[in-house]
């Protein structure tokens, strides 16, 4: 019987679920593949003894073991983070190892020495559980539209953000409220920073760019805000515009310039990006044979992410049985077709906004305000003045026309240096209908 | 230069846009394959010449000049219909040649005969645009879900019944008009009785059953009712209830058994299957492991279509210039693992049920209806009867608890048969929310 033998490094919840999956899966993937696909060693530093249904599988605390081990053919990095998984990655590769990663924090960022290692040393690296949990989403965008340009990338990428706007819009509950609550749900992480702020999209982003355009996208190359400035009254106006609040990857191909951006988006309700809720995910793509694609499911968790582990490791596995290896690119195109990309300035971006400025209910205030728009040439759609106290600060809420970025980011500095002007404006860029 | 050489079969609408983008995507495909993929020559009865474009491209009338041209590896098949294609299909595979179709019928009806050859003759059969257009449906099920046992398949397949269905939703007009506008617009056959009859659908779901469960799913193994008795007043009542009306292809794994059905659906509007709208096409899987997956995008058309051609062209390419042909089975479970299908009756269906039942309006009628039900065990929910014009039939609407499918056949020849009905009462079947 033929065998594709695994080891693992890291045995945390997902690590669990890949070793789960394999062992469950284990006779559909012979009929389907014709080898057995072994879980044949794990390295976790904390693990002092595997499941019982693990008893074959050999236990180590040094994932220098998994290296030093001929059987193995394939590397399943799943311990996250920079270090030590860059070392572990780039020595398994070193060792002539196949990697499978789910690490989008480390692709982000050191994508380009890894992919070269691998390429270096002939070996492939998997990396499908690294956006969108369980969704084929990378196998979808290199292989289902190889045939495409890729002309933009729009998404929901994280299952703890959309599950906090999502319970946000549906029980107007404050933003820290629901955080509170998903964190002792074990949806979110004890320092939510990477999900709130925007930066685990931003990770994701950066893969799917890379490999839909063909340049090497660097986590610095894309401008991150994050949802956590986000109020119930944005999301009850939102519904008032018929839209919601999502935090979305947005990505365009502009000729030889590139537009990158994650940040809280107004979309509208018959958008489908609009309608994923709770912990989903969606990837929508726009490709010039293809036109509108959407791929959609659970982004995050044991189980899903341990199927795309596993789909990873039976491709790479495939190509060890047919001596096909590297028959797809790692990154979609041939290395020596992949350059550096070209980042559109933020500065440089048009859409609509809105804007919710926090001002005393003073006279004139709304002429100051819409004096400032005018000056910088933002044409005002409607103004609305929510519940009016005296003495209180009012929420005055603006939506505006197309407008350009850097006009938008000097009238906010200009509006919230204002002695009436009591919080920081928070704006919002709004998605159009036929995006 | 490696070159990957294709013969098509076909210059129609579907042929025209897999020349086109092979045309366009010519250094695209380079970059990513390090290869030529070359249209090398067509065979079509009536085209007399071809584009200025493809001017390169030999033109023939006889399909044979292409399985004797050593020069060609892949012989695509886009002329639809079950013969002559069935013979060319056939005959490229005994020539030695790897095929790629879009013939659902053709696959749906003569798959088993077809997939035997290919494998006696050691070619591959690519039929991504078979199913969901240009949505990369087959490759995400076949790799990205492998390591899945598939417990249900529901989709919209087609987009001209989802087309007229989302038009009879948003406007309110009756069927028959949406259809003759389809038809003016290029939409909808002249005959479209495959469309709107729930056939086209069929033949895709049996295409994915056979890869998703391992099993030679055949045309007449699924239960198939269409959509043309779907009246405007249904949709109406169908918004009330907080649904809309989809024709769904429906198929769950039970066991040893399978469901398969293909008929007008009410699903619930936070579903995702009833938010999608117009000509687009979705398919959901649910999987042990991976949970619930959606892939979206256009089922038909020119350029969509030949994305999906497009890419089974560089899937099979790459295996010839990696010597890895097979490498995956083109049913997904190897030859040998997959056996006959053991399909549920239907009549052992349950699910809540729809009842429009047009009776004259005499005393007693909705008692006698009524006992019908409840002789045959089928527990109502509600009842509502609109608009009472004395002498004129009214439409007496019925909401049932989950029945079962052969109590509601009884139930309706029953109520049929009743002299105060004047029409066949329409019947469709509820997606619960869970589903």
């Amino acid at each position: 019987m033929k065998q594709i033998q695994v080891g693992l490094i890291g045995f945390g919840t997902v690590g669990r679920g890949l070793a789960q999956t394999l062992y469950e899966q284990k006779d559909r993937l012979l009929r389907k593949v014709g080898a057995e696909v072994v879980l044949a060693q794990v390295a976790d530093t904390s693990a002092e003894s595997l499941p019982e249904q693990f008893s074959d599988v050999k236990l180590t605390k040094d994932a220098n073991e998994i290296f030093a081990n001929p059987d193995i053919d394939i590397v399943v990095e799943l311990i996250g983070g920079m270090e030590p998984a860059r070392t572990f990655v780039l020595e398994a590769i070193n060792h002539g190892k196949h990697v499978v990663t789910a690490n989008k924090a480390l692709l982000s960022v050191h994508g380009k020495e890894i992919f070269e290692a691998a390429v270096a040393n002939n070996v492939e690296v998997g990396f499908e559980a690294s956006v969108g949990g369980g969704i084929p989403v990378i196998k979808s965008l290199k292989e289902g539209l190889v045939a495409n340009r890729i002309n933009s990338i729009m998404g929901i990428m994280n299952g703890t953000a959309n599950y906090i706007l999502t319970k946000m819009t549906d029980h107007g509950v404050p933003f820290d409220e629901v955080l509170k609550d998903a964190q002792e749900q074990g949806f979110a992480e004890a320092d939510p920073a990477y999900d709130v702020e925007g930066i685990d999209t931003t990770h994701k982003l950066a893969i799917l760019m890379t490999i839909a355009y063909g340049k090497h996208v660097h986590l610095d190359d894309i401008n991150t805000e994050g949802i956590s400035n986000i109020k119930p009254i944005d999301i009850e106006f939102a519904r008032e515009f018929g839209c919601r609040i999502k935090l979305l990857a947005i990505s365009r191909h502009h000729g030889e310039y590139l537009e990158a951006r994650v940040h809280p988006t107004m979309v509208p309700t018959s958008h489908m990006l609009a309608n994923i809720n709770g912990a989903y995910n969606a990837i929508h793509f726009n490709g010039d044979t293809v036109g509108n694609v959407l791929l959609y499911g659970l982004g995050a968790g044991m189980m899903p992410t341990g199927s795309a582990v596993a789909a990873d490791v039976v491709d790479i596995g495939r190509n060890i049985l047919c001596s096909s290896v590297n028959r797809v690119p790692a990154l979609s195109y041939l290395p020596e077709n992949i350059g550096s990309p070209k980042i559109s300035p933020m500065s440089e971006l048009t859409c609509p906004y809105y804007f919710r400025i926090t001002a005393l209910d003073k006279p004139g205030v709304l002429a100051t305000i819409a004096g400032i728009f005018n000056k910088h040439a933002i044409s005002i759609k409607s103004v609305i003045q929510k519940s009016r106290h005296e003495l209180d600060p009012v929420s005055i809420v603006i939506l505006s026309h197309t407008a350009n970025e850097a006009a938008v980011q000097a009238s906010i500095a200009e509006i919230d240096a204002l002695d009436v002007c009591t919080e920081k404006t928070v704006k919002i860029r709004i998605l159009t209908d036929d995006e």
